[in-house]
């Protein structure tokens, strides 16, 4: 059951370049996924009645091409599955001649809101979206451990960075991997996929660590992160660029 | 000669509280001038011709009631007049009702694109917008001078603040303003009005400090801020709390 909206990419969303942040990306296709949950009245409820959250455990993305400013696209989402513990939610941007600019896949888990613990995943939720239940458990593209930082930059959770759930709203950890690179990298290339792991929620108010290591072999130029506050990891990530 | 746009506001730019923030509400309503710009033209053949951009020197904001989440609007702008070296243009978003919830004053200069230099503003340009020519220097209120700083907070200008004139997007300075006066200010009041000028722009790639002071007289809860780099003053405002 896929769902989608026509958009308007706007000035402020781009960066230098003209073409969207990736962050910027990932609220534009979440915000989707937000209003097919708000559009569906059962779903509310069940919510509701069930009091839990959904929580981003993981997500890989692939971009073809960036939109850029003032283009019209399509943002559209799918929960295609779930198994006992995780519901998979792939997002994409279409341009206007329907080519796909941008995939995302994604993990979400279910949250208790009053435990803030993980339970097992509510089939009557999901299944109202057409997720066809697993009985495997699929995997996104695994992350390495994190080893040996090349560089390093501090940010402080801003109280912007928080949303109306008072968690940080989980799009800032790119801001933070890729600002830490700094401005000579990010003026010289061009992001071509990203894979991040959502390990712990880093803390409204509190100092965080972006780390980074460059590696570059066989022709491929990659980079890998880690925002860390004190010895926790609070998320790594895996970015490949041209 | 007003141009409008419907919107959606997105859950992604609002706050903890569920409101739009500063920072976005401009964000929303410059970008709708930017495309009463962009769909004229005549206007985007003069500018070429003329090889200038506008920049913003003052901003004046009353606001009664932010737009929450979710919330249909209609955000508006209109460029009312101007004078030898100033353009005026108004901003405001409109609920359902046509309530106008948030209005905003603001004063552009021209600049050069070579020489960065401001110049006399360019009648051709303006009047295609129906501004009507003053013979008087019209003021927003002024700001008076920023004084004993009660406290500050040091910012980085990150690669995503800036635009793709290769500036600082305005609309940051809200956002270090505010964040500088911490969580608990931020959790208890709620913003009524902001005045803001701008004198010299940050630089990408400087380091900042945000300082403020409170102000607590005859029922009123104000704050003001100051922007600098060293001894560089980037940008003062006036805000008023309830």
């Amino acid at each position: 059951m896929r769902y989608s909206e026509k958009a308007l990419i706007p000035f402020f969303m781009v960066t230098e370049d003209g073409t969207l942040s990736l962050a910027n990306l990932v609220n534009l296709v979440q915000q989707v996924s937000e209003r097919q949950l708000a559009g569906a009245a059962s779903q509310t409820e069940m919510v509701k009645r069930y009091n839990i959250g959904w929580v981003i455990t993981q997500s890989q993305i692939e971009i073809t091409r960036m939109p850029r400013a003032e283009e019209h696209v399509t943002l559209w989402t799918e929960a295609t599955s779930y198994n006992r513990l995780l519901c998979y939610r792939d997002y994409g941007v279409l341009d206007e001649q329907g080519n796909q600019l941008v995939i995302v896949h994604s993990t979400w888990v279910m949250m208790d809101l009053d435990t803030r613990k993980i339970v097992p995943i509510i089939d009557e939720i999901v299944e109202g979206f057409g997720a066809k239940k697993l009985t495997k458990v699929e995997r996104l593209p695994r992350l390495p451990r994190f080893e040996d930082p090349e560089g390093e930059r501090k940010y402080w959770v801003r109280y912007f960075d928080i949303d109306t759930n008072h968690h940080v709203n989980n799009v800032h950890y790119f801001d933070w991997m890729q600002d830490a690179l700094g401005y000579d990298w990010m003026r010289t290339h061009k992001l071509v996929s990203a894979n991040i792991k959502y390990e712990r929620e880093v803390e409204p108010g509190t100092q965080l660590t972006s780390q980074y290591k460059v590696v570059r072999e066989g022709g491929k130029t990659e980079t890998y992160h880690q925002v860390r506050v004190g010895d926790t990891v609070n998320a790594t990530a895996h970015l490949q660029w041209a």
